[in-house]
């Protein structure tokens, strides 16, 4: 793929506005994350305007964290719209395994063909077996375990599938990349694998959508590295990690991107 | 004017409850800001206790952000409550622009007669022309092109109107005054410009509303300024701008604030 | 009592999954708080779930600050699942005292027996009065003038009691504690105080309640002060928290706890 500086520099001489309709924890970390890469937020999730605010956005992100019933009546007539007008959503399907609410939600959203899912491995997992049984809360599945199912979802949804981790992996159902940039000290802080969603859903306007979502992972997962050399613990790493990627350029992220082909 | 300064102290010695309902994207950073120059914020929307809940308040601010039906009809009972028994309130139209349910409500709102309206130029354009035509998202017009309108409205409800910009520009429809404090990080970060109508409404009880504005904005771009001093971007800038809010003293701001008649 | 770092300890050893419904102003505090000490947080209100996903914790925190009819059902089914099924819950009875709303809710609350009720002064009042007149909004009341309130709340309900404040006082009936650590700035900081009610549950799983409580509350406060000595105001000082959260030791935890018995 081209080098993923590329498409950082695209989104960001872009500006795109997003539209997300995401958890109440995530909100206020994902705009400022948003805001911080150059993008333009936008949260709008009530039933008598979501549709029509979905017509002026670039890119759509759903996360299912804290829908319900009128939140997830939203994201379908959102997504619906993304669809219909062909312009790219991504869906975060946080916790599907833990109650029958999120899997039918997760279901009827999986028929509107997200342009990327991205979530972890457990989920991954709980999202391809859907029909079948509930697997609880994260089992804290490795990636590896996760690499068949985003294969299967992918050429289910004609989209893209990313399953977080130490190593990400990334696939269409043809292609696949693995992306190692990222801290361990990134999952400590709530709400920045929801907000990396916004940033895929930045990236991809106008943009391939495999290549696009790889280059986003590479990007924020290099910031974390950047962010965890001065941090001190989850508080300033948080802070860090958003000046981090305000200041990443698109040389710096080509030169510390670490993709390889699955 | 009298000096900004003085404001403040009266602020702070009062130490006012500010009732706020705002979008969920702002709940936390308002709350601290409110806590961090000297007023006590309380986050108070549901149906049932609301209009209850108001008369308790000094002052009530009203952000439109993430509204929906329910939250909306808790906007109008609280703000009726207020302009009933006299207390100031506060609205910012948050995207009005963008749908027709946020131009309904603002209508519902403006009717109301709300103390300040503070916002950015596009969306006090697209306030003044409710029952025109929509203006979609913000398109980014400067201050200038809004301050006509700003003086429309300040004659339509008898309150003052207040341009966010580089300038900020504030009326009450006979006097004017801009105010040269801030920072270009400050729109870096999200939720501020909401969070500043926070600090309006504390500083408002009782005091006079065009001075009271001009001084809370003043002082929230002066803290703006001092904390970009230290920041390294705007993860960085908005921890500095919390320490900054709070350790301003009335004299600091009297000598920084950067405020002349328009 | 055992020394507070075991608990500390055990509690890490077990990083428990913590079911909160919490207000919207405390959410995204209150999981960095859950994820910086060791545990494993949970945000979920919906009714068509909440009370499925209740059964795969190991303990639920319900706050009221900005709960409405709907989160107020959930906040009922749930608690009334952990009843059932003996495990630990905690209630934080925001602003009970200002309407009449959050009085009935926390009737019906108290009936459910939480094992834990932790609030300020004022609340801890309101709450031991219910039935009787309404106390308006916080009325800054000292610590001691809640203790006797403290233990009749404990005896009604069989759980701890735990009054916040400069020095708190946790009793559940017959035994009693103060905890002296914490610090000045930690009320500046919002949602702190709600953020505290899920150290405790996480505390509370698989450990004795008052112990659990007592453990809790020094460590949070001990953090307080360790976070303090770096802060320039509100800001760097919610930072610092959760950094100190993270890096405090059960060691440091039994040196510096401020623990004597009442």
């Amino acid at each position: 793929m081209t080098e993923t500086g590329h498409y950082l520099a695209k989104m960001r001489a872009t500006a795109p506005l997003v539209h997300n309709i995401t958890n109440f924890v995530a909100m206020n970390v994902m705009a400022n994350v948003q805001l911080a890469v150059g993008a333009s937020p936008a949260m709008v999730h009530a039933l008598p305007e979501v549709a029509e605010f979905a017509l002026l956005a670039g890119a759509l992100t759903v996360n299912i964290g804290t829908a319900d019933t009128d939140w997830a009546e939203g994201m379908v007539q959102a997504a619906a719209v993304m669809t219909r007008i062909s312009r790219p959503w991504v869906l975060d399907p946080v916790g599907v395994g833990a109650t029958r609410f999120r899997q039918d939600l997760c279901a009827r959203l999986l028929d509107l063909r997200p342009t990327v899912i991205r979530a972890n491995a457990s989920e991954i997992l709980a999202l391809s077996g859907l029909g079948g049984q509930a697997h609880g809360v994260d089992a804290g599945d490795p990636v590896e375990a996760a690499e068949a199912a985003a294969r299967v979802l992918a050429a289910q949804t004609g989209g893209v599938v990313a399953v977080s981790g130490p190593v990400d992996y990334v696939t269409d159902g043809r292609q696949a990349f693995r992306i190692g940039n990222g801290h361990a000290l990134m999952p400590k802080v709530t709400a920045l694998g929801c907000s990396l969603n916004g940033v895929i859903g930045a990236f991809l306007v106008g943009q391939p959508p495999l290549d696009a979502t790889v280059a986003a992972l590479a990007y924020y997962g290099l910031a974390g590295e950047i962010a965890a050399k001065e941090a001190q613990g989850p508080g300033s790493f948080a802070v860090a990690f958003l000046d981090a990627l305000a200041a990443l350029t698109p040389e710096a992220l080509s030169a510390g991107a670490k993709v390889r082909a699955a």
